[in-house]
């Protein structure tokens, strides 16, 4: 195992974290990745939780093709600009034997119309959606989707830049503009929560500019956060898409005063990129760091033995320890955490079983929170050591006790790793007012609030200066201290708010 | 709404089914379903429900890719055959504008080699385990995937024959025979607790013989359950691979007696395809019949009334029983059924709330199990009506017993489908002796249990002439009254024991 630090080399510190950790690796095609049990059980519980919330909001899960046709594209201008260029196409429905033993394309089966694995879903979905809406009764049509989608990336990266990625995307016809909106921004606030009480990252709540928005949008809102070398990462986005998508696709519907309109729309989406956001928010120089809320397994129970008959005796031992547990289902109130997972590996009488060693490395790689030691030599005390990852101490805790220090221990971790979080990034941003501290904060690995003209080719310049962009621009409600009147950092107009700057990913 | 009796026209009663209760419909890709809220809520309950079963297997889920490289699909002959002549087929990676503003496949962007979109894993998944098996201890791999693949198909039917279509696929690698034998069995059963609990459906468990085992299998054990119409199902098969894609993707393990070996393999998946298993074996000519178990909504509650007072009455009653049905979460013991899940679209103040006839319409045709209609007129007696879809029998509960009443009628109507699954599969077995007798009850739509002399050739002849295949070779241990010795009844050949044959799907 190769140690690089996070200062050194981020990137490979990140490669190195994920081969480590069993998380997920390349695969046989460049287009794509294998994403290994560990990382996929902490993809899953993303997902799982993420899917339970959006259900409370009301939305119903279906699913649309993956495959969809060339035409689709040509109708939603801007949106096959972003999307369609670099994607996968598919020309043929049948591979053949050419009779010298060699699998070949059969040119006699080209489809008549070429079809694309979706890069992004609006476009079938919303062709769907105009036979399903006929009156204003028929809406607010609440949808999200768990799907794969394929864009292709000329330089991979496990999790974060791979041509196939996992993702839940949520599309939203409405009646009103003002029940889209009201939409696209309750639901940055679903987002926002799985941020916080499960990834432990604590984000900026704001809207994009007119230059960042996703294509086709009227208005993206976005949760900004920041990664430990300083870089802002979108983390995660939700869109009004006004009448766009409703004119491309003919969406129209009768209104309350009976005369036919564009329906309005709304989407937005988490994929496994988020993996890499969790990995690099919280890992350090020696290992993986997750937040319980989100970890495969929460305790780890080692025994350490010698002879045989200590290993009956800690046999016994720990299956105590585990009918105890298990008493308690729900030994963590939380209702983020849910139940505590218990690595009952050690169970299994495996020939590595009486060395500790691997065992502890592979443990602390795969960071499991918590770790209950139990030596032969500690049994007649009724005490175990628990190891808490986090602060990496120990304390001798009695096994009456066991259940319950486990329950205040797990809660503690989790917002103990989202305060560290909120933390550097309060402590990396800054207030600027001149162009010399701007370049120096950006080049420091800041977050800069500053004022700025509002015309996209200002924001252009600045970033053609400094590689930086705005990140998002201050809602007058949630930030009153950022709106205030200044000078453009860059022209010296007149500017009625400071925006957040940063580098980005 | 148009009624077709599933005995005039089965496969047209479906299509109606699936529309009526907006299970799914067909998209603008010929290729691919859309999967409605309603039909994938139903999908997604055994999706849950198997993955918890699963991973009570200790498999782990983990995720492959999409896209498989052409040269992938020659490694395994049989497999090729089967799967590659039909699918969708990767060439280019770009779209560009023609610069006459039409969108078109650049030519420039050819792949040097193919990918071809997963008709199976088999494959991506073998060549990943490669490197990850060194020893007899790394294994066994216990891995569990859900994923689309795509088959192409001719003619394309919802659910049924898609060329996309969803599943989840168990693929696991051992370090002897024995074991994966041993792991094969088990999991067919872990599918007989989804059919028989879940989906209510009544399989006869058995193995396939050497013609219809999959392609490159040693053994695969199928479970065969009986539609409506007489024909036979192969609800779900488990496959003992034995070494040959060891072979193929040289996955080899140094063996407990320290020699090189490949490794054993099984595999087994469960698809969307279930749904039209699930759909066609309860329902009836009238609507959808749907298990309790899997049904997206338990009850719903109707409310009836007139004017605003007697509506603003009736809310505050519905208030009442949907906080005494919530108190008791789990009011419902079985763990196969879970919590009842309320439709609380009642709450919502529509306008088409005032008269019942829509909503009842809407419920009846998704088989909402249990309807609570509440009269204005009986508020004063604290009593509602219960009407019980299955028996379509009506009760007057009072509203002190009526999550009692509900908790208990919920498995009973569960039990209820299953037993009449089962009693029309048995009522239509028979056992013959004679060639007549065996055409005569093919056609009359039944299971045979016939005696066969064990060769290829004359199963081949007798789908030939019959359309009928062995569905299954019993068990001895499992159905010793079917071993005992006779004569083929095609050949007059000795046999030692009779078989299952069916017309099917």
């Amino acid at each position: 195992m190769t140690l690089t630090t996070r200062q050194a080399d981020f990137s490979a510190r990140y490669n190195e974290l994920v081969v480590d950790a069993q998380l997920a690796q390349n695969s046989a095609v460049r287009w794509c990745m294998v994403i290994k049990p560990y990382g996929f059980a902490i993809r899953e519980n993303i997902q799982k939780n993420l899917d339970a919330m959006i259900k409370k909001t009301w939305h119903t899960n279906a699913y649309f093709p993956l495959l969809i046709p060339k035409s689709f594209f040509a109708k939603e201008a801007k949106h096959v600009e972003w999307f369609a260029t670099e994607s996968a196409i598919v020309t043929h429905y049948r591979l053949k034997n050419d009779g010298n033993g060699n699998i070949v394309v059969d040119p006699d089966a080209k489809l008549e119309e070429e079809l694309i694995i979706r890069p992004t879903s609006e476009t079938i979905i919303r062709n769907t959606y105009k036979d399903r809406i006929q009156s204003y009764r028929d809406l607010p049509i609440l949808i999200n989707q768990r799907a794969n989608v394929v864009r292709r990336e000329m330089r991979t990266r496990l999790f974060l830049r791979t041509a196939e990625f996992l993702r839940q995307e949520g599309h939203t016809a409405h009646a009103t503009a003002d029940e889209a909106r009201e939409e696209t921004i309750k639901m940055r606030k679903v987002y926002n929560d799985i941020f916080t009480n499960f990834l432990a990252m604590d984000g900026v709540m704001w809207e994009k500019s007119a230059n960042e928005r996703f294509a086709g949008a009227d208005n993206t809102y976005t949760i900004e956060c920041m990664m430990q070398d300083g870089k802002a990462l979108q983390a995660c986005t939700s869109h009004y898409l006004g009448q766009s998508f409703g004119k491309a696709f003919d969406v129209t519907f009768t209104n309350r005063e009976n005369k036919p309109e564009f329906a309005y729309a709304t989407s937005r989406w988490l994929s496994t990129r988020s993996m890499w956001w969790l990995i690099m928010s919280h890992s350090d120089d020696k290992w993986l760091v997750l937040p319980p809320a989100l970890a495969p397994f929460h305790v780890v129970i080692v025994p350490i033995w010698k002879t045989p008959e200590d290993k009956d005796a800690i046999n016994i031992y720990i299956e105590k320890i585990l009918s105890d547990l298990s008493d308690r289902p729900l030994i963590i109130k939380s209702e983020t955490l849910g139940n505590v997972k218990i690595d009952l590996n050690i169970k299994v009488d495996r020939d590595d079983a009486k060395s500790p060693g691997r065992k502890y490395n592979q443990y602390e790689l795969q960071w499991v929170p918590v770790r209950v030691a139990i030596w032969a030599r500690d049994l007649s005390s009724g005490a175990v050591e628990v190891y808490r990852r986090d602060e990496q101490t120990k304390e001798s805790v009695t096994l009456d006790n066991l259940s319950i220090y486990i329950s205040d221990l797990l809660p503690q971790i989790q917002s103990n790793l989202l305060t560290k979080n909120r933390q550097f990034r309060q402590e990396n941003t800054i207030i600027v007012d001149t162009w010399e501290q701007f370049e120096a904060a950006l080049d420091n690995g800041k977050f800069v609030y500053a004022h700025r003209d509002g015309s996209g080719e200002t924001e252009d310049k600045i970033k053609e200066m400094t590689k930086a962009t705005i990140r998002c621009i201050p809602d007058a409600e949630q930030f009153p201290q950022l709106i205030e009147s200044g000078k453009c950092i860059l022209t010296g107009t007149d500017s009625d708010r400071r925006v957040l700057f940063a580098r980005s990913y």
